[in-house]
């Protein structure tokens, strides 16, 4: 007899398997001769259910601790399950309880809780259906991007967090220091010596790990991020997080219609996954959270997806019979408001808008022989928006020292980058992805709070 | 024809393939009537040699420019190579030179480099054979990290980069603000007004996921972290940096004894998937870097792991015919010189030192019946010493909440923690293992600045 999770037990056990279970009681029904418990151990939204019959040598004094949030082992034999919803149940031989869960004072009861209230109890709110599922499916959604970028040869690279490097300019960083904040040492001219800080100079978070990723992918043709990324941005929404996770797949030898046929695979090949594998928390979400979340998850998979050009993109929205919030003009940055009519009303499916406007893009998209547009791309989605962004890499070496001189950053600090373009300079490519937000859309979830472990917000780090 | 990378055609290529190859020049060989250059695109130490015949239509213009570090795409048939070392070759029908590599200047000629130098030129050693082969074998033990728990039911857990809590006491913490430096808010009493800091609080870099991670634990039974972890201390060695990527599992319903089983299973794990997928590369390791890397590998995969007590160690060591610098006694921590001589001199074999005294161990620890000692766990490999380091923690509130105010640290500063021991707690345990000292024992690197890519240490976070 080994011990199995609940999942397999309910999937492939049969009457008369003698099988351990260990996990939290949910929830406790006390009959005359018996009572049942529902047992969980988050392998599975789904629990089992256990009989006690009241013929147990210690029934009276497991009876009273078997609260919900009770963490028990159970030792049974596996029977039919006369009652509905159930193929089989566990016919309890013994049962220990090993931690109780006092009633008066477990915050989380049978009741429904809201999603603000369980943010409080970070450290318990795992334990819920939906943040339990949340986190299976988050961890689906992991796998499938580190299999997905091995089975194709794919080497993943650990840019890194602390970088003294700021031009990314993706928005407002944290500065990292080992200094006491109390004595901060000055320079003669009465500034900040960074000089005496750990790093000899200052450090921050990094918001991007693009250009070491690029750096890795002129060694080794292929390669991907997979880690933290942070924005000290104030921005106290339901889609910003301070600290999130993002990938950022390079590719040497791609160019921009590459990219666009990796990131469609990618995002197929994540949805599939988590369908796959993840079939009842799926349906859990579909059913309680967002009824168009199958639809969407099957939109993508099943679509081979649109693709115009920025420029075809303005036409569109210039023609649409509708009052946009943000008027639509040649030059603008596309809205949600934009992202969404095109890919839920127009087109009904995913597209990709390449080629935007050189002015609204980053300094390292290449420049398009227009001399106007960068060989930019953004992934939208019904319901989703934006859920991609990437490019073509300047690797032209002169191209990129004028772009970067007009944007008024220093050759000098970003001289490694520019050395890319010195010495075997290639056509590349590559586009990065909010994980978080994907979890998000797979899910359904309205606030990104709800799909990380422990989020980091203005005003909150706790746990 | 479709683009190949360079391993697969070595390794899968038949004569008169039609094929592409991508990638850097590494040499180039003249000859009369034709050249000889040997290509490299990171999928493999192995180079692919393409042979150009003098009636290349471009031949003499593109000779010029291929330079070592220069960008190539090669169109050509595969022909038997008559050459030593290789089974076949490229005859080039086409060649096209993407981006030169001005041989006056570009660092990585042909000769040996020290690692000290390529250290000053991280944006580009990743191209040489030996920085190549790490990032190779650093992906691979990722990936065998993520199989070996995705293929037993873990959770990849994200648990949090920035936290406020600091009573880990793991070491120096880097604080992590949104403050201007050159202007701290104080308060009126004169100290830093940390509730005007973007968290509303004091913040720091995470030292370790653990105690996020068994709040995981209690939700999902199994879980693991690997994310990066960050210590702020002034250490110039060649085993330390001061941000590092960590692995660290947590189970519940587990003890010390399963807890050992993990880790030995764990380490066999990856050390026999990377022999399996990166043999090129160890060979070159045990070759060109430490000849016995080869053998410490088989050591761990094929010897079962031998088990004593730390109260057995110490004895055992005090037997020992030998001066050790720091003297032997029940009590102390045990040094390197302590723990190389049992695994690589008595045993000869990896071993699991179990049940350290508790004035040596961390506080969460569980305290075993004796009273003095915790159910702490090293796992010591020979050549390697401590790789890893685990325990089964304290599970029960009274004893965690009287060790915990032994040592000064306050129950409101980790009540969430405490919560998990209130409301159905279980025995479980866990270990840590250094992600980046796997890597170097693994590849028998000296210095582990070599073993990341982008490697952050006192004074220095270029790139």
């Amino acid at each position: 007899m080994t011990k199995q999770r609940i999942r397999d037990i309910l999937r492939h056990g049969q009457p008369d398997d003698t099988i351990t279970v260990q996990g939290w009681v949910r929830t406790k029904r006390e009959l005359k001769e018996f009572t049942f418990i529902e047992v969980n151990d988050g392998s599975s939204m789904a629990n089992i259910q256990v009989v006690l019959d009241a013929t147990l040598p210690n029934y009276e004094e497991v009876l009273k601790r078997l609260n919900t949030g009770a963490s028990v082992e159970v030792l049974g034999t596996l029977v039919p399950s006369p009652g509905k919803g159930q193929r089989i149940e566990v016919k309890a031989s013994s049962i220990q309880v090993y931690g109780e869960s006092d009633p008066e004072t477990y915050p989380l009861q049978k009741k429904r809780h809201s999603f603000e209230f369980l943010r409080t109890i970070g450290h318990l709110r795992s334990r819920t259906n939906t943040l339990g599922a949340v986190m299976r499916v988050r961890n689906a959604c992991a796998t499938a991007i580190h299999r997905f970028f091995q089975e194709r040869d794919f080497i993943w690279v650990h840019t890194p967090i602390i970088t003294a490097s700021d031009c990314e300019g993706a928005g407002e960083l944290f500065t990292v220091t080992s200094f006491d904040l109390s004595k901060i040492p000055q320079t003669q001219e009465k500034t900040v010596d960074y000089s005496q800080d750990f790093f000899g100079k200052r450090a921050y978070l990094t918001v991007s790990g693009q250009l070491e990723a690029e750096v890795m992918a002129m060694a080794f043709q292929n390669v991907y991020t997979f880690g933290p990324t942070f924005r000290a941005e104030n921005s106290n929404t339901s889609r910003h997080l301070a600290e999130f996770w993002m990938v950022e797949p390079e590719m040497a030898f791609c160019d921009l219609e590459g990219d666009q046929e990796l990131a469609e695979a990618f995002l197929k090949y994540i949805f599939k996954f988590v369908l796959e594998t993840c079939s009842e928390d799926m349906e859990f979400f579909n059913e309680r959270i967002d009824k168009s979340v199958l639809e969407t998850a099957n939109n993508i998979i099943n679509n081979e997806f649109e693709r115009i050009t920025y420029t075809e993109a303005v036409k569109l929205l210039e023609k649409a019979d509708r009052q946009f919030e943000y008027p639509v003009e040649w030059g603008i940055d596309l809205q949600s408001e934009h992202e969404r009519y095109l890919a839920e009303e127009l087109f009904k499916k995913p597209l990709i808008v390449t080629n935007y406007p050189a002015g609204i893009k980053a300094f390292y998209m290449r420049l398009n022989e227009d001399d106007k547009t960068v060989a930019a791309m953004d992934v939208l989605a019904p319901k989703i928006g934006e859920i991609i962004g990437g490019s073509q890499r300047e690797e032209r070496l002169e191209v990129l020292q004028q772009r970067i001189q007009k944007l008024g950053i220093l050759e000098e600090d970003i001289w490694w980058y520019l050395d890319l373009r010195r010495y075997g300079t290639v056509p590349h490519a590559g586009f990065g992805l909010g994980f978080e937000r994907l979890v998000q859309f797979m899910t359904g979830m309205g606030n990104i709070r709800d799909v990380i472990p422990f989020p980091r917000t203005p005003l909150s780090a706790d746990f």
